[in-house]
């Protein structure tokens, strides 16, 4: 699959007919936000239209749009719909309404940082205009949200030109959940590492970990890595630890939904467990992230709220009862991985290595 | 559920009402094998009836009956149909039938050692009679089967006894896959022991990992468990190791498929990432087996073979597809845990630790 066109360091990112994972389409007074709806991936490729604060809302709670980069930009978009509903109000009520639209995006879902981050931003812009004409505040607080959107692109990309350097030359690399062109607006975290690497002329076989319990592996990584014909093979999350024995996996890279200022990195149920088997089988994890995942308002991982997710995702996650009825489940969506796990951390501004707290401080700083 | 009844040590095990895994049925001349069909489980209580040696061997390749003990029990009793269709013929053709049988059989699944060790026990009664009139001879091969099953009922309460008492007072199990009831033709192996520390009061709630990609733990651990009333539950197997890092988790035990001279462990792919983070996260590990699990011709576990089973376990293991089509996918059926992450494996015949060569002969020697 290493073609000729994809052998140069300086090429272009590969751009293959996958449909954007979300998009504004029309202006900023009558248009809405689409989306890509995941759950239904990779059967089908069907669009879900928002166009109230409440349709966003749905879609991220029930992860039809999901990855903590692509969180942030669907939640900044649904603030601005919550502002075309008062677009002539006055101040005070278009300034509620900011309020109100981002608070009810904020309490989707707890664990991603993005998210609060996002919101607050088109918040702040509408704040600031809420005295000036209709027309113009609404135009200033769709453009800080496409702004967003933007800068989510120009991480993307940047992550990679950072990251393709750790990957090696040759070998497998081990990936969990999604953190690829479906969990941003771009090329991804963790996979744009990979799609940077890759395009760099390096030959790299991808282990995805299905993902349980919502299978974003299997469904969203493996169809990702298929439409760019990246060689890729799919194992039950409990084969990682027996694929890295057998030698078949050189590094391994994830995304991340919330990082404290030590370095302690939240990401989806099971990761934790890779961090701790690549220790003990001296291979090197990685954690892909833009700047605005980092939380420095909290000390280490067990400031972050981790989310709880419903019993059913783990026994009816498949269209039909896999369990018994009375059974109790415990279904913590994120796990904290440790900072000493971590070799690095891939940000846009550049790696975090070792991953410590003046380290972070350093690249991080206070803009976060 | 510590109730009155059951906090004396000298009490029965619990008896609930769950349905044998296997039994043979009528006479052995005319009789049949009855099997619990576990791929219904939990929703179906089905029961499979084989009348011929095929039946049997579909059953254990697709997984109806499964659990090693349970396997050998199942695959004796296929040997017994196999001689049922030859009643009458001559000493050659009578023992060319048991040699069949006993073939076909063996060739079902690969990994666990006990089916092997069952098939050629009923195979060599079956020689040994050749010459015997027809009634005595099936008489006696049937017998052979009977008596595999009743030591593999005595065997599962004799681990229940040896492992009760490594079972902390009180606190987590975690389990993978199924090692109970449904495994075997008694209590179990790894659940035998959970069973006999209940029944001797100790307070245990046990973690189920749900094991991907057929779900043993989901469908038939949890369903157990709960027909006992044993507080239970369930995880998704990447959150074993955060259910440990919480501190949940005070002993992980689970069966074994193959266990080579030197305590090599062949089990359920995703036990050998259970060993690891047990010893990272400083937590005893154990393996409860018959003896008849040992393979002492094989020095350790790089000689025992994996099986590697169909993509569609992993894909479409819930009735729908869950991943794209064209996706590879690595699916091994068990791993090897090292002899060195193991504190003790509990066999009927007592409890080998350390997990050595020696003490493995000492206690196993040369019977299996």
């Amino acid at each position: 699959m290493n073609d000729a066109s994809r052998t140069s360091p300086d090429s272009p990112p590969l751009s293959p007919s996958v449909p954007p994972t979300l998009q504004w389409l029309g202006t900023p007074h009558t248009g809405y936000l689409r989306l890509l709806d995941q759950t239904q991936l990779p059967l089908q490729c069907r669009f879900r239209d928002c166009r109230r604060v409440e349709d966003v809302a749905e879609a991220i709670r029930s992860l039809r749009v999901r990855g903590a980069p692509a969180i942030g930009v669907a939640a900044a978009y649904g603030v601005v719909l919550g502002l075309q509903a008062v677009r002539k109000a006055h101040a005070d009520a278009w300034r509620s309404a900011a309020d109100a639209a981002a608070e009810r995006l904020a309490a989707t879902r707890p664990t991603a940082v993005n998210l609060f981050w996002a919101v607050d931003r088109v918040r702040k812009v509408a704040h600031d205009a809420a005295a000036s004409p209709p027309d113009e505040r609404l135009q200033r607080a769709w453009h800080e949200a496409k702004t967003i959107e933007e800068e989510d692109r120009a991480m993307c990309a940047a992550i990679g030109r950072h990251g393709r350097d750790l990957m090696p030359d040759r070998g497998g690399v081990l990936t969990h959940c999604n953190a690829g062109s479906l969990a941003t607006a771009g090329d991804g975290t963790a996979l744009a590492v990979i799609y940077a690497a890759v395009a760099a002329g390096k030959q790299l076989h991808v282990y995805v970990d299905e993902t349980r319990p919502l299978l974003q592996g299997a469904r969203l990584t493996a169809w990702e890595l298929l439409q760019r014909e990246i060689p890729a093979t799919l194992i039950v999350d409990s084969a990682a630890a027996w694929v890295m024995q057998e030698g078949r996996v050189q590094v391994i890279i994830t995304g991340a939904d919330r990082i404290a200022a030590n370095g302690d990195t939240a990401n989806k149920i099971g990761t934790y467990m890779l961090a701790q088997l690549a220790h003990t089988h001296a291979i090197p994890f990685y954690v892909a992230a833009p700047s605005s995942t980092f939380d420095l308002t909290r000390n280490d991982g067990r400031d972050i709220p981790i989310e709880r997710r419903a019993a059913e995702e783990v026994t009816e996650g498949f269209g039909r009862r896999t369990a018994p009825r009375d059974i109790d489940v415990y279904n913590p969506a994120f796990d904290v991985t440790p900072a000493e796990l971590i070799r690095g951390i891939i940000t846009e501004r550049g790696v975090i290595s070792p991953v410590e707290p003046e380290n972070i401080r350093q690249v991080i700083g206070q803009s976060s």
